[in-house]
């Protein structure tokens, strides 16, 4: 079964596109650039979501939801905003078909010209903005804490499923404050729950820090993000957290009176992940042999599989191992399987589970349980171990928090032992061009010197890690003066 | 308070505007006929859903996601589909901007026009069943189960806030059999989880039956729909389910070879609800002082206020109460909110939970809990009662209960005296004029009947019951040989 994927070491892009594909998470669709997700791929996302969920309502925040259209004018509201984001969009230009009269089928009914065009969200700050401006008189308005899960389309050429697709599913947080200094920690919060959430249900470590400007979200006066680093080495930005500073309420006019009556401008913050981070956990964890799932996450969490034969004692003696098992589990709110459809070979179920990333696999033998033996299995290692039946509830349930810690130290150390110091230009190009990674190097914090690498190595800055040490030093680049290093490398 | 609030005897209509607006279910936008759903109306919205998506898992389905825009020609593959849905709709035509050269902020790239324009979802009948071709060759494959929580718009030139907007949320299911047996009994199946979900979470009486096919969706061989009743007598489709036939797989040429390797095409269903859900529990239920939420699905089922004063024994002495009473309440599994702001005075506290639909209202008295007593309020009937401070946790629990059978009652009689049979042409105009509700009346069955019923009196066929009597009896217009009555009503 493992070869029906194409290696990691003959073509890692397409051993990814394999991957996707045949394990059931998505599939391509009729439309340029936009994906189906399907029911496991779904089934993920809907664990992750309902975390995030949880984690944003335990925060304060409520959600809500905004249209799907925003009049093309909004967008040229805020001068980088639009363009960051005007440009590449879906536009709909009228609101109407009709029969043609020539009969072929149906096309664009002239006389339902829209005024003013539409455009599908890319984002939602100018249509929220411009909500905000009837909900926000008084600071007693403040803070707006909100957050909403839709769908976006953003135009992309090169496409790649989850990573990059015109559209795609995310929450995006939009919250008014009325101080500078409120807003700036609820970037930071959510930044905080982006990486809890990142570390401690996809066990995906990674780096939290601030962007350079080249980088920085269109509208934004700061954005923080967190990236983590892939088994070749690239970087994907996995969450962002703007502080937009007074742009989006000047230009929407969103003025409130504070305390003292006086009236200001409020304060503004957005935050997102999406789809994306489910490409983030295939090619951070998964295998030639499939997807290999964090437990917290994973929708099956425990199968297990009975050995069956035609001894009716013996079926009966393994469906009743399971049902103890399973109840057991159960109670611990395991998500578990129990597949006993005799119409598919045991063989064939072990690919097909290990494909699509069950963490945990119990076998059930005949003779093994007459032993007062289980087989489990890990899908991380894909080891085994001879577990009593007394003993295989307990050990399961610990086995799954050992996955998780043990997935994540294995991503931990390969990223750490993946980031390299680098000094000078002429190894920063050769350990981009032969070593996968990142580099850290000292930069003069130009956005000109930053461009000029880019364009030189393909690598961008990914982040000026949040607890920086704070150094002397000489852009790698420039040679110009420098106080601290900061993450190169190339991205998804 | 309920001055706010124009009357339902004043202006039904206005009031219903009114209460959406007040009560924070939702805000105009600023793109004609899309509304903003608020954090209150979407805390509903999300109650409904996840009770709506754990019915739907229990009965096999899986959730998955399917692409927004949809190839122009798609519409027009299915021919009865084309005629219902490709009419009014959004039209993407270009997916790029340009800065405009005259500097007039930004304009639609001509040179960024779509090969074939794509549709803004209406309904995803055509682009699910052009992906289910690729998933489907043998019987093996089939049952596919899968449901989908999505946006979709259907350009509307006149919109209600909830009950019709360009754009809203909704479920659809799209199913795939081998037999037509299975389709159809699938097809009731998600009408009566639909049925329970309105009766046993919304409160909401509902006839169940199969639409005429003046009304039936456009594609289907049958609709099957719950109605329910409004204050005011109108009729409100609250969910329809759909047998699609083998319709949507002869377009899309979806073919399986079943257990003998003959090839057949596939048989379909498709079934959804919306937010349109939403303006049927407000008109159902709530009453000129605001929203009069069912305690299932409300999103603070409990509000507890106690009523400080200066004195800091009596106010330790309240919030020992109310903790007390809100660990009870949280370890029952209800939805409870301590409301002790002193801000706000108590009389405006009550107006406000009283108008976003508290189900019940604890007022903790200084002097009442002294006396060992706690005053508890039920919404829906207004009506107070003093209650032993050792019973309130039992007493509220079993009035959550109560207020839904007591809503549930009210509804079910205000339909059933407001159903009226009908006999006679002149009656039948007379009643529909003058008497708010339903009509029981005998039709000949023809489309041509129900037409010219429609176009005198603006009253549809709104089914046909499923556990209808058959009697004989003459059509009420045409004056033809009939076997049954038929549900006749205007409707929203």
């Amino acid at each position: 079964m493992s070869t029906i994927l194409t290696k990691r070491s003959d073509d890692y892009s397409q051993w990814y596109n394999d991957l996707v594909l045949k394990s059931g998470l998505a599939d391509y669709s009729a439309v340029k650039g936009c994906m189906v997700i399907k029911p496991h791929g779904f089934a993920l996302w809907e664990l992750m979501r309902d975390q995030l969920d949880k984690m944003f309502k335990e925060t304060g925040h409520q959600n809500a939801y905004f249209p799907l259209l925003i009049p093309k004018s909004f967008l040229s509201r805020e001068a980088s905003h639009v363009e960051g984001f005007a440009k590449e969009c879906a536009v709909v230009t009228h609101y109407r078909l009709k029969n043609d009269p020539n009969g072929n089928g149906i096309i664009v009914d002239k006389d339902a010209k829209l005024e003013e065009e539409l455009i599908v969200r890319p984002t939602s700050e100018t249509i929220i903005w411009n909500t905000y401006k009837d909900w926000i008189q008084s600071y007693r308005d403040l803070p707006i804490l909100i957050n909403q899960w839709a769908n976006v389309v953003r135009w992309e050429m090169r496409t790649r499923l989850f990573l990059r697709t015109t559209e795609f599913l995310w929450q995006e947080g939009h919250t008014a404050h009325a101080t500078k200094e409120e807003a700036i920690e609820e970037t930071t919060k959510m930044l905080e729950v982006y990486a809890t959430f990142a570390e401690d249900f996809m066990a995906l470590p990674v780096l939290k820090g601030v962007k350079s400007a080249n980088e920085r979200f269109a509208g934004a006066e700061d954005t923080y993000c967190i990236e983590a680093m892939m088994q070749d080495g690239k970087a994907l930005q996995a969450g962002t957290s703007h502080f937009l500073g007074q742009n989006f309420a000047k230009a929407f006019e969103v003025q409130f009176r504070d305390k003292e009556n006086k009236l200001d401008y409020v304060w503004a913050t957005s935050w997102g992940v999406s789809t994306r981070l489910i490409g983030a956990l295939v090619m951070a964890h998964s295998d030639d042999n499939g997807l290999v799932l964090p437990p917290k996450i994973a929708p099956i969490q425990v199968v297990i599989i009975p050995i069956l034969n035609k001894n009716p004692e013996t079926v009966a003696k393994l469906n009743q191992v399971a049902d103890d098992l399973i109840s057991g589990l159960k109670a611990a709110g395991i998500r578990c399987k129990y597949d006993n459809d005799d119409n598919t070979r045991p063989g064939w179920k072990y690919a097909e589970y290990e494909l699509k990333g069950v963490p945990v696999r119990i076998v059930l033998g005949a003779r093994d349980i007459e032993n007062g033996n289980i087989e489990i299995m890990r899908r991380d290692m894909l080891t085994k171990e001879m577990v009593p039946v007394d003993n295989a509830l307990e050990y399961t349930k610990t086995l799954l928090g050992t996955i998780h810690d043990s997935m994540f130290n294995k991503a931990r150390d390969f990223r750490d032992s993946n980031i390299r110091k680098v000094d000078t230009w002429e190894e920063f190009v050769k350990t981009i061009e032969e070593v996968p990674g990142f580099i850290s190097a000292h930069w003069d914090g130009t956005p000109e010197t930053e461009e000029q690498i880019k364009e030189a190595t393909k690598a961008t800055i990914r982040c000026i890690p949040l607890d920086n040490v704070q150094e002397e030093g000489k852009c790698v680049f420039s040679g110009k003066h420098s106080t601290q290093r900061v993450i190169f490398a190339r991205a998804y």
